[in-house]
C-alpha cells in the first residue's frame, strides 16, 4: 500500500467517503465508479485511481460494495475515533457554528470554546466548556484536542492559530479572511473564505460563458 | 489564448489573485513563481502553467509584475465588474455572513437576504433588503442577481437551489449540509461544508503521520 497519499486524493476520498455514507442510510449495496463520476463530478478514472490508495482493486464491472469501501476509507483515515475540536471566537459567527457542531455520527466532538471578551464567556449559552483567549494552548493541550476552528476577526488570526498549534493542534478549519502564516510542517489548514469562494464561482462563470459565445 | 481553463487552474489563479492584492497592499513590486510557491503551498510549475492560460509567458527568471499579474487574471476572470449577491436563511449563521458581507474591493455586493420566517425578516436588524422566500425567483430575476448564498437547514437546501437557479443564479455558495441535486449545466456550486474540511484534515493528519512512522 502506497502510504503518500496526494492531498487532491485525500480530498476525493473524503467526498466518495460522505457520498457512501448517504448511500448507506439510502439502502444502495454497490455503486459503480460510473455513478460516483455522475453523482460527484469526479471522473471515473480519478475515482478508481483513488480508491487504488486503500489497496484494493475492481470496480469497473460490478462496482464496489457500498459499506465495504466506506469502512476500507473510514480504516485507511483513521474515522472511527472521535476527534476532540475547539472553536475560538464566539462572535455571531462562532455562535453559529457551535449551534450546529452537533456533528451526527460522532466523528468529531467540539468540546472547548474561546473567546478573548469575558462578558462573551459569562453570557453564551452552550454546553461546551467555555475559556479566556489566553488559555488556548494549556487547554488544548490539557484536554488533548488535535482540531481547532477559528472564527475571529481578521486581526487576531496570526495569534491564535499560534496559539493552537502550540497547544499541539494539528488541523485546523480557518473562517477569518487571511492566510495563516508561517505554515508549520505537520499543521494542516482549511481556509473557509466566502469572497474567495465567490470569486471561483464568478471566475467559473465567465470562463464557460466565453467558451459558449 | 486557450478559452477553457480546468477548475483547478481556476482555484489557483484566484488564489494567487487573492495574494496580489496583499502584496499590492505591502507595495511590494515583483513575485517569483518560487515564491508564489513557498507562501501559497502551490508549486512553480503549476503556477507557470496556470499563468500560462492568460496568455503571458516567464516568471523564471525575473518573476513576475505584482500589478500586472493581479489585472491580467483580473480581466480574464472579469473581476472588474461588481456581481450583485443574495443570501438565503437569516438565522444565526444567515446574520452572521450579512455581518461579515461587506466584501472589501467592490467586487461582490449582496443586495438581498431571504427567509421563509416573516418574523425573522421584521425583527432583522440589516441595510440589506430583505424578503419572503417564496419571492426568491422572481427578485433574483427582477434584480439580476448571479450569486446565491445558502445558510438554510439541509431539509430546505434543494428547494432553495432550484429557486435561485430558476431565477437566474449562476454560482451558489452553499453552507447547508448536502449536496445540491440535481446538478443544472453551466451553474456551478462551492460547498462550505465544516465537517467535510475536518475530515479532510483528520486524513492528512493520518497519512502524514503514517508516512514519518
Amino acid at each position: 500500500m502506497n502510504n503518500n497519499i496526494p492531498l487532491p486524493a485525500i480530498t476525493r476520498l473524503c467526498s466518495v467517503y460522505q457520498f457512501l455514507l448517504s448511500l448507506e442510510k439510502d439502502g444502495q449495496k454497490r455503486i459503480s465508479s460510473s455513478e460516483l463520476e455522475r453523482r460527484l463530478g469526479i471522473s471515473a478514472h480519478s475515482v478508481r485511481k483513488d480508491i487504488s490508495y486503500l489497496g484494493i482493486a475492481g470496480g469497473i464491472g460490478a462496482g464496489y460494495e457500498v459499506s465495504r469501501l466506506k469502512e476500507l476509507i473510514g480504516e485507511r483515515f483513521g474515522f472511527a475515533e472521535q476527534k476532540k475540536a475547539c472553536l475560538v471566537g464566539l462572535g455571531r459567527l462562532g455562535s453559529a457554528i457551535l449551534q450546529r457542531s452537533s456533528f451526527p455520527g460522532g466523528e468529531f466532538r467540539v468540546i472547548a470554546g474561546f473567546d478573548s471578551n469575558i462578558n462573551k464567556l459569562e453570557t453564551i449559552k452552550t454546553t461546551v466548556s467555555v475559556f479566556p483567549a489566553y488559555q488556548i494552548t494549556e487547554m488544548v493541550r490539557a484536554l488533548g484536542i488535535t482540531l481547532g476552528i477559528i472564527a475571529v476577526p481578521a486581526a487576531s488570526l496570526q495569534e491564535v492559530a499560534g496559539r493552537l498549534i502550540d497547544g499541539g493542534v494539528r488541523g485546523i478549519v480557518n473562517f477569518a479572511p487571511g492566510l495563516i502564516n508561517p505554515t508549520v510542517e505537520g499543521v494542516f489548514i482549511r481556509n473557509m473564505d466566502m469572497m474567495a469562494e465567490l470569486r471561483i464561482l464568478s471566475a467559473q462563470v465567465r470562463v464557460r460563458d466565453e467558451i459558449n459565445t
